[in-house]
Order: structure tokens, then sequence, then C-alpha cells
């Protein structure tokens, strides 16, 4: 699904190289050579928020009171957000924004339905893990853009989720029941794969795997020790 | 379900009197006797907007491409962005904002159900026709409530609803298969009798049945001819 964007980096032998930022720019790993081209950064960080929201406004209506309706809906509201905000800024280098998130639509949808779990409890751990690590892991690609979309993508995409209320809903139906805390500890950790597999997927690819994956490495350790303060956050083993 | 607010009005046995707003202020029927007190108001209209958030993310989320995700999205965001400002007011006047709702969701949630409808253009005609029915008549409704909440009511309820993206879509598929047009005017038709309820258990009730009889027949007119004017946008002979 990702080749369109892909093939076009690819068919350059010549080396690449990017103007490198000022060192206070720099985040704990230079993501410069992973960022790929603005356009599908920006419609696969588009589709993505578009998606959380989704899987947010599922929750809001699969939720056993209005209390957690009332929790929830601000989440799924910034979501949107982002994601209106995302799309504005692809309509201004592009002038069919659903086009261009479409070619990442397939593997994000087949991805959603992967980690939306069996239980309401499932779903909203996925979204408060899930939506972390590629929150984080957009904000980190951001800094690889060239020029003033960089900072205001990530800016964009950094905005606060109000996924805290997921928390308090977890924790209290966790404290009640001490299986509930297993099941999700292991569904938690069963999500980090397949989300480390999206941001695989949107990460610049040269023609050399193995620098590639020298490169990749320490970002993904970045995104789990991140993960696992989530994980602990909701009182799981990580 | 809605014996809690009601009955506080029905216990009263003197006469009431509301004041009558300036000529200028009033609509073409007047709901001064018809309108709620403002919690009850606050929370019904609260919990339909979420409830209309709910229904719209649902067609966000069965839409068959990302353009119509993309025409879509931004409906569901004001009805989120209604229901978070008429909780504000809620919040203003009651620390428990999800409990003066909760007395109004099982209702408005079996009509959801009702209204679903059996496919996604069912969905998107329900959207639209019930949605615009019930912001119509929160609207009329809001300029019966005393003092400044009135007109603020009335304005948020009142904001651009960017459902015309429904006609849009709706107008295409119609084009292109007529059969389909027939289905939808059937079940638009469907849709105004559950709507009416749902705004007939929202209204002030006196223990004058016959006098509220009365007064509410001018305004389901009104509705009414609002709503076959959107039949009409639809190409659907209401």
């Amino acid at each position: 699904m990702f080749d369109n964007f892909r093939r076009q980096a690819v068919r350059i032998d010549v080396p690449r190289l990017r103007p490198r930022r000022a060192p206070n720019a720099l985040p704990k790993v230079n993501l410069a050579e992973l960022t790929p081209e603005v356009l599908p950064y920006l419609g696969q960080a588009a589709y993505i928020q578009l998606a959380i929201f989704e899987s947010i406004a599922r929750a809001v209506m699969l939720s056993p009171t209005v209390r957690a309706k009332e929790a929830l809906a601000p989440a799924a509201g910034v979501a949107l957000d982002k994601h209106v905000k995302l799309v504005a800024e692809l309509r201004r280098r592009d002038d069919d924004p659903a086009a261009v998130m479409a070619v990442f639509a397939p593997a994000i949808d087949r991805y959603q339905a992967v980690v939306r779990g069996s239980d309401w409890f499932e779903s909203l751990a996925s979204i408060y893990l899930t939506a972390g690590i590629l929150d984080d892991f957009f904000v980190l690609l951001a800094t690889g853009l060239e020029g003033e979309i960089g900072p205001r993508a990530s800016q964009i995409v950094d905005a606060a989720s109000h996924r805290d209320a997921i928390v308090v809903l977890l924790n209290d139906a966790i404290g009640s029941d001490a299986s509930l805390g297993s099941r999700l500890a292991l569904w938690g950790r069963r999500l980090v794969g397949d989300t480390l597999l999206v941001a695989r997927s949107a990460i610049h690819h040269t023609d050399n795997a193995r620098t590639d994956e020298e490169r990749i490495e320490p970002v993904f350790t970045e995104l789990i020790a991140k993960h696992s303060r989530r994980m602990d956050g909701l009182g799981l083993t990580a």
C-alpha cells in the first residue's frame, strides 16, 4: 500500500543528504534520514488521527454509562481536530487530500481491526496505548520534515490528547477486577508489535536496509520506553 | 423516563405564567408555555447532540471511501462541539451534568436504535433528517427559556451543522439508483413520527392535556414544513 510513495525514494541512486538542524532542535534520535516527504507524512498522520477519532467515538458509543461517554467524548474531539488540521496542511499542498490519505487507508483500517479488542476495556486500553505510540512517533518524525511544516505538524500532533480519562476508567475497573488487569497487561504487550509495524511502514526507506534498521532502532527504543510508562500508569506490567 | 422532571411541574396547582418576550424575539409560535425548566432542557439537548455525534461518527466509520469519511467528519465535530457547550452550561448550574443527562439517555438510546437505518444510506438520511428536526425543535424551545440562557442555548444548537455534505452524498447515490430514492422517501417519512415523539417528550406538560396539544400543534406544523424542505433538497417526496 505504501509502495506508491516509497518507490519514488528508492529510485534515487545518488546519496541523499538532508540539512541537519540546529542542535537544540534535535530530538534524542535524529529522524531526518527516516522522515518521508511531506505529502506522505501528512496523508498518513491525518488518516491515523481519523482512525483514532473513530476508535474513540466507538468507545463513546459502547460506554456503559453516560458518565463514561462524557469522560471520553473530549478525546474524540481532539483526535478529530488534529485530523482536520493535518488535512488543512495537506490541502495547501495538494488539491485532493482524500486521495493522498486513501493510499494509507487499507493498511491502517486492517491495523485498526486487529487492535480493536474484544470488549470495551480492551478497546480503551488499545486507544490509550496505540494512539500514545503513534502520536509520539509522528511527533518524532515531524522533526525530520524540512521547512516550517516540521514544527507545525509536530505541534498539531502533540496537542493535549485528553486521553487521561481512559486511565481513570481503566484504573477503576482494574481495581475491582484483578483478572482484568492481567488480561489487559497481555493485551497491552500484544499491541506494541502491530503498532510498530505501522510506524515502520511510515518511515522513509532507502536502498540500504541495514542502515535503515540501525536508524530505526533507537526510535523504537524510545517509543517502547514511553509505552512502558503508559503501561505503568495503567498499573500494568509492560 | 421523563417523569423526574415532569412531576415537579405537574404538582404545581396554581396557574403558571411566564414572562412574555419582546415581539421581535418571538418565534412564529410562542413556546414559552411549552419550554421545560433549564436543567431538563440542557440535559436533554446535550444528550441529543451526543447521540447525533455518535450517529455521524458511526456513518464516518461505515463510509465506503476516504472521501466520504472526510466529507462527513466535520459534521461529527459540530455535534460534539454543541454537546460540549451545552454540558458547560449544565455544569454552571449543576455539579453533575452526566446525572442530568442520564435521565434522558434510555429513551434517546432506544430512539437512536430505531432511526439508525439498515444501511449506510438510510443512516445518512436519518442523520440529516432527524438531526434537522431535533435542532429546529431545540432552537424553538430555547426561545421559551427564561434569562440569558435562552438566546445562548438557541445560538449553540443553531450553529452551522456542516451536514450539507450528506445532501451531496445522497443526491449522488440517488442519481445513480432510482430505487434507492423511493426507499429513502419511505424511510424519511417514517422517521418523522419517532422524532416528533422525542420532541413531545421534551415539552413541559401541564395538567391540561388538551391545551398542551393546542400549543404543540403549530410547533409540529412548523417542524414538519422544514422537514419537507429537507426532503425536497434530497430529491425525495415528503
